[in-house]
């Protein structure tokens, strides 16, 4: 692997630890938990692993000697900065608690652990990986730890590597199943502990007791350099409205940290989008308003933000796509031999008056979209759907009818940006990396603990993370049961961009100003040398949410 | 304006001036110079400022007092990371020659010269701009100095404000300009300098005496950046082909330098695929074969740059558009009540059987797109076609093909990006910050030198700044007769990629290897604040050359 500058000068980073977890420690049980819904059904589902005690590690000045143990370590779904530190944490964590203890890496994911695949990650492997981004190390897949199968199977390669503990590095999705394989494996006796990380750049795994997922911090920065300089152009040019899209499917943290970052001049929010039951037409008309407002002034310029998600945050786009999926799920035999402009009309005549009006009101390309385009099982496919050339095509539209009212006087040229792929893998920031480097040290310490069923938690983020506090949090108490693919099932309460929360209040009370006049912030790229205040900051949702406690 | 830390921090940075600007200096004169090619024309076309000899700087041990000077400074064309710097450059240039020198700005453009729109940048406003990406401390714009009109409106507000020089910031257009606006002025007796310096992130503007133009190196360093981060994103899913454009309409320099920096799994250079004569079909089977080989090791992922510009650089397309535009021409009358398909038929039936046939052998869209998309002159609108779509699209097309015959076994599913935007307006890089200083400050000096038609000249760029040396070159030397929209011209000479030079043959040389093996590398972001080896390091372009010498 022939490494970049930056690559070897940053492998000599050493992450900072909070400092209960430089020297021994002890769990101290806080009350017996319960979930945030539902607790009836859950408790239920739970039975072994329902109602523990939340965990907080503190100095032991009696330690008893640590014997060596055997780790396995999965990273699921996708990628985000930080991802090797968890596992570098993980293994000096591991490595402190006895010099013979082995880490186990499962390949491409939790198919890994089922297909047996797996690889043992020495110290020179280890080192090669540090502060760098990526989940390259054994690479990551999106296989759904499930069934009694699975699990029996994945417990012949556990039992066989003499593994005492699996941790699992997942979003909210990943972390349910870590709670339903851990409750399995306890139900039989299986002595195998499962232990939970907090992973995901899209920021929705967080809570009370998690902060906030990795990975979040890195990508919205990586993302709000790109936004800057794009805005810095635009304010130079003058000449062009820039739709960006950000990725983040469920929910619009991303979207929103990177508007407090960078003052766009509009940012759409999905949930407020959603909680005003606004049209798709209605957020075409909220952005060519304020085209129309800043080019009475000669700015015929501007930046929007864009969730990747919008589209099926907007109600009446939700409901056709349901009754979509319905009719289709429904007809799937009359349907299979038809295609094109049959399959089109068959469609139209299946849907109910309401929805066939907001597929009508849809441009062609995308109505057409949402009628053909499937996923292999059979679902509408939205994320094909282009957001960001969407919502310009419409707005154009929208100018030209406010133009012949006389309601529009400037120019309008657009181009389209998405960003998502440049920063799932970024080198983590410094807080990334010590966050991560922290989660995977303590998740050691949880399984030294002997805990299973638990999500490795760090909290105080706000402060230097030395002074981060360290410890454990049942999975259990994070869920809900939720109607998802036509059944109810425990799962872990998705985090959306709350509207009465300090974040979107921050920006609600500055966007006007925002729209209209150029208040563009250029953020520059992470930076992991210079004064504190440049490197060392975490994100400001987090810096928000905080400030409101 | 609201400052982001970075910004803060970067303020504070001081350029490193070459040793030999940082006292007083005076003008050695080397040989009277000659243009590169077509000698006796553009003397003919530039009486008064041909065949000026090259300057170089040296230390001045006994300088003469100076006097206060006007200067106006203009931002031609798009956006490239260190234009600020070279107008603080000169700035503080101009006030060590004198502290009661006046510098004016003139906004959006060349156009702000000619339409008298203008700033005085006093060191409150240079101050606020130091270090940063962005051309907004006065804007730029397109406008082409050209015509004795224009001149002589220029030299209205020039001589109502005393000045005595004009900078022109600029491409090989711009500085062509330049040169025809100096031999004007030169040969009316204006009593008014002009002197250019060579920005453009394409690199397309460098040759014996200009090492590069400045915003190559910022640019190419983001564009790196992203594209480490979508590889080692790419190296962790293993399941995405990543089409990657770049910007850059004429010369493959930057994804040239982007491909050194990243070592991608496929790089695109137009230049070669000019010179080996290539169809469209022939990159196209060029980039499944690898696809294809590389999914024989069960790796279905990988990476693909493409040059914006290539369209243009494939002779049949090449000649296809040049046909089309001069029929569109030719028939203006008979084709302005056409559309859609009657224009198409009228179209076809009026292209030369060859063009007819690559023509159709295009994708449909793309073929209607070069049909009936026209620029305001009428032209054929290259730049609209999604390179990146019409290659994954025509590249899946083909694996089709291969699959049925039994030559691909693999999966292939595309991604695309599209990069240009995100660098032009970056924080520029140390190097940049310095060289663009310099630039700036070096024009000062050769305002003070009372010279004119000269571009200003920073070389030995490889070696630390401090050693770097300064001087002027006429801009007439760089010149050649070209036919440009059907006439012939003088102009500065592009600089395309050399298929012999250092780096293209630095990349041929490894990309078998790169290929088929993974051999990714992750620069990460731009440093300000690390050691030298991460923060200071020029393009592998410039070194490689260098290195050739």
């Amino acid at each position: 692997m022939k490494k970049s500058p930056l690559q070897k000068a940053r492998a000599a980073y050493q992450p900072k630890l909070p400092i209960v977890l430089t020297g021994a420690v002890k769990a101290v049980e806080g009350n017996p938990t319960r979930s945030v819904a539902d607790q009836a059904e859950i408790q239920r589902l739970f039975p072994n692993t329902y109602g523990l005690p939340e965990l907080k590690f503190e100095k032991n000045t009696t330690p008893a000697a640590g014997r060596p143990v055997n780790v396995g370590v999965i990273l699921s779904g996708g990628q985000a900065p930080g991802g090797h530190n968890v596992i570098s944490g993980l293994f000096d964590g591991i490595k402190k608690i006895h010099r013979d203890s082995r880490l186990f890496g499962f390949l491409m994911g939790p198919g890994g652990l089922v297909d047996h695949k797996y690889i043992e990650l020495t110290s020179a492997i280890i080192d090669d990986y540090r502060n760098t981004g990526g989940f390259d190390i054994i690479g990551s897949g999106r296989t759904k730890l499930e069934t009694k199968e699975q699990f029996d199977k994945g417990l012949e390669i556990v039992k066989e590597l003499n593994i005492k503990a699996l941790v699992i590095i997942g979003g909210d999705d990943s972390n349910t199943n870590a709670a339903v394989l851990a409750e399995y494996y306890k139900s039989i006796n299986a002595g195998v502990q499962v232990i939970g990380c907090p992973k995901t750049i899209d920021g929705d795994l967080k809570n009370e007791c998690i902060e906030t997922s990795f990975g979040f911090d890195t990508a919205t920065k990586v993302y709000s350099e790109v936004i800057g300089n794009i805005q810095r152009d635009c304010n130079s040019a003058k000449k062009y409205w820039h739709f960006i899209k950000l990725m983040g499917r469920s929910a619009s943290h991303i979207a929103l940290e990177c508007a407090l970052q960078t003052q766009p001049n509009i940012c759409i929010i999905s949930e407020e989008v959603e909680a005003k039951n606004m049209t798709l037409q209605d957020v075409v008309n909220s952005i060519a308003d304020v085209v129309a407002a800043r080019a009475e002034y000669g700015n015929n310029f501007g930046t929007v933000l864009i969730p990747e998600g919008l589209i099926e945050f907007i109600p009446a786009i939700k409901k056709l796509i349901a009754e979509l999926n319905n009719v289709l799920a429904a007809n799937a035999d009359a349907t299979k031999d038809l295609a094109g402009e049959a399959l089109e009309t068959f469609i139209k005549e299946h849907l109910s008056a309401d929805n066939r009006a907001t597929l009508e009101s849809l441009p062609d390309n995308v109505a057409r979209q949402l009628m053909l385009d499937r996923d292999p099982h059979g679902n509408v496919q939205v994320s094909l759907i282009e957001t960001e050339k969407l919502l310009s095509e419409m707005v154009g539209n929208r100018l030209k009818t406010m133009a012949a009212e006389g309601k529009f006087k400037g120019k309008f040229s657009a181009l389209h940006h998405f960003f998502g792929y440049e920063g799932r893998c970024a080198d983590p920031s410094n807080f990334d990396a010590d966050y991560c480097y922290a989660l995977g040290f303590n998740a050691a310490c949880l399984v030294n603990a002997g805990v299973t069923g638990y999500m490795s938690s760090i909290r105080n983020l706000v402060k230097p993370s030395v002074q981060w506090t360290a410890g454990g949090i049942p999975i259990t108490m994070m869920m809900n049961i939720e109607h998802r693919n036509g059944a109810d099932k425990p799962v872990i309460q998705k985090a959306l961009v709350r509207l009465d929360g300090a974040p979107f209040r921050k920006f609600a009370s500055q966007r006007d100003d925002w729209s209209m006049n150029t208040c563009y912030v250029y953020p520059g790229p992470i930076q992991y040398f210079g004064p504190a205040e440049v490197c060392d900051q975490p994100s400001l949702t987090l810096l928000y949410e905080h400030k409101d406690k």
